[in-house]
């Protein structure tokens, strides 16, 4: 019997390189390990979005392709949309019973993005966060939450949430989720931000074409102490000596070298990772095409996934109606 | 076309007089008038018994019970069981992605009762009442909720909420709910105590025996100075005048005249009003035993009810995510 693993992602935009490092590289590894979950959070993207439901929509099909064309197999992994399923908000609602104020608020996560975001006056469903989260993982009967230590304090909530509840109502039923800690990459940005982010606009996005990869990185910044191929470089200031890191790791100690020796120009060094990032890039490309070629068949993905997780989901509330003594009839 | 209200119990105990003379007599009028939908809120009963799944379970069936001995027709008014409806769930979590939670804190009811049931630290379900309620009137699109005075600023937050959800969404999905505010007399108890309550110990059950009523009303406080039949009394301050006036209005101003003359013994004065709750139960004590003869019957009056509203949820919940544009498939 294989752990069940959740992961997902908010549907606030598409994914990039960024992301195929930080997660999704890893998810495709994990699904041959684990029987996966893939959350497509649709619900929790209004908690910073709730006026933008366009571009909640708009997303939803292209982070399934991104997805799908990372290399996510549907027939192991299961994709399925969070607002199809209302036995999460149900068990929301359930652990907002008995959930205080204050251990949300001062879960450093929630404190932190907070501070981040500028909420002076935070949102109610923001500041439940870790509530609804905690449902995610646990309607779906996840054990294995793959996670960054920046998200720990969030499962250590969930792991107390779940404690509370078999406690409370003298059950088993809801599982206590670990974290699956691995080193979350950051991608470094294309203007040199630390973080490679879409609303910094210093991202690629999978769904790319060869030529935007090439426009994107002929366009990102270098070392500016460089202005000559034999200048002396210093790479770990440069997004593409990153990149190389990244998606060309065998050849990125020789780029140091050169760089470091002034052996080496800026153009040729982003012509070499144009080339590897657009190889990493096309068989993604492949898969995409032929889903976008074929809606029907990423619409039944989706659909027969969520009525999947829709079943599970509907056996877990059961046994949670029970536990409750809330099974009436 | 009727108006729809909605009105209902959180279910932590069966009702009582206080119940019946605050909202339950009013309801029976209402639902001649009005479409009328009737909420077994289990679910809000967790706010404050999240600890005590038995004590719901329980009550449901018994606040059912004293719904219909008290003259809810169930051809008329529609009853339904809050958790049976994830619907609500659904909005709830919606709505609270756009409300503040300083909006929710400085809600006087919502300060009132944290104050009230000294909850130094509050849990995130019980600050979210507002929101709740606001998912309940608003699914089945009930445009009136009776209340007292002081439920006002809930209704007032549920209006802001409605208005926000629809100026967001640009829908008119959800209809912005009028306060249907009545005079909501508060029956004293027994003890004397301004506010008949069940947990305060003070209360007569709707279901009470012949009995049972009898020997509470023997036991009541009267007017401590009264010690012989002869002795001016102060019906003002006793719980029996004010039952007389509750339940015998039209022998209220004698009662009222004879004690201050002192014309008329405690005792006999307790028999009457003995007698005046019993003749207003019976006919209840008889629609009771006839459900509870036939427990399908009552089970089959909240099934279906709980069906229906149901339908009417699902309708309401399809509007309410085109209108988000959550309606991919
Ligand atoms: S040679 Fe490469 S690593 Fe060095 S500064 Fe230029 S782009 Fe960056
Ligand atoms: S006579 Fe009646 S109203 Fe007056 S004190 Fe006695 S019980 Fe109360």
């Amino acid at each position: 019997m294989k752990e069940r693993i959740l992961t997902g992602d908010r549907i606030t935009g598409k994914l990039h390189l960024g992301h195929y490092v930080g997660s999704l590289k890893n998810r495709v590894e994990l699904q041959d390990q684990y029987e996966t979950y893939l959350l497509l959070a649709d619900v929790q993207a209004l908690t910073t979005h709730f006026d933008k439901p366009d571009l909640i929509q708009q997303n939803l099909r292209q982070v399934a392709l991104d997805y799908l064309s990372a290399g996510i197999d549907p027939d192991r992994a299961t994709i399925f949309v969070q607002s199809l399923i209302p036995e999460i908000a149900e068990l929301t609602v359930y652990f907002s019973m008995f959930v205080t104020v204050n251990s949300l608020r001062h879960n450093p996560t929630i404190k932190a993005e907070a501070k981040e975001r500028k909420f002076d006056d935070m949102y109610y469903g923001f500041l439940g966060y870790p509530v609804s989260q905690t449902a995610d993982i646990t309607f779906c009967k996840a054990t294995l939450v793959p996670v960054g230590e920046d998200q720990l304090p969030h499962i250590e909530q969930s792991r107390k949430i779940v404690r509370r509840f078999n406690q409370l109502y003298h059950t088993n039923v809801l599982l206590e989720p670990k974290p699956l800690v691995g080193e979350i990459p950051r991608l470094i940005g294309l203007d040199g931000n630390q973080k490679m982010s879409k609303s910094l606009d210093n991202a690629i996005h999978l769904d790319s074409t060869p030529d935007e990869v090439s426009e994107k990185i002929k366009r990102a910044k270098t070392d500016p102490s460089r202005i000559h191929a034999t200048d002396i470089g210093h790479p770990d200031i440069c997004p593409i000596y990153a990149y190389h890191q990244a998606f060309r790791k065998e050849e990125s100690d020789e780029i140091y070298e050169s760089c470091k020796k002034g052996q080496i120009g800026c153009k040729e060094c982003k012509r070499r990772i144009i080339n590897g990032i657009n190889d990493m890039l096309d068989p993604m490309r492949d898969r995409r095409i032929t889903y976008e070629n074929n809606p029907k068949r990423l619409d039944e993905i989706l659909m027969s996934g969520t009525q999947k997780t829709r079943l599970l989901a509907k056996e877990t509330m059961q046994e949670v109606r029970e536990a409750m003594s809330m099974n009436y009839f």
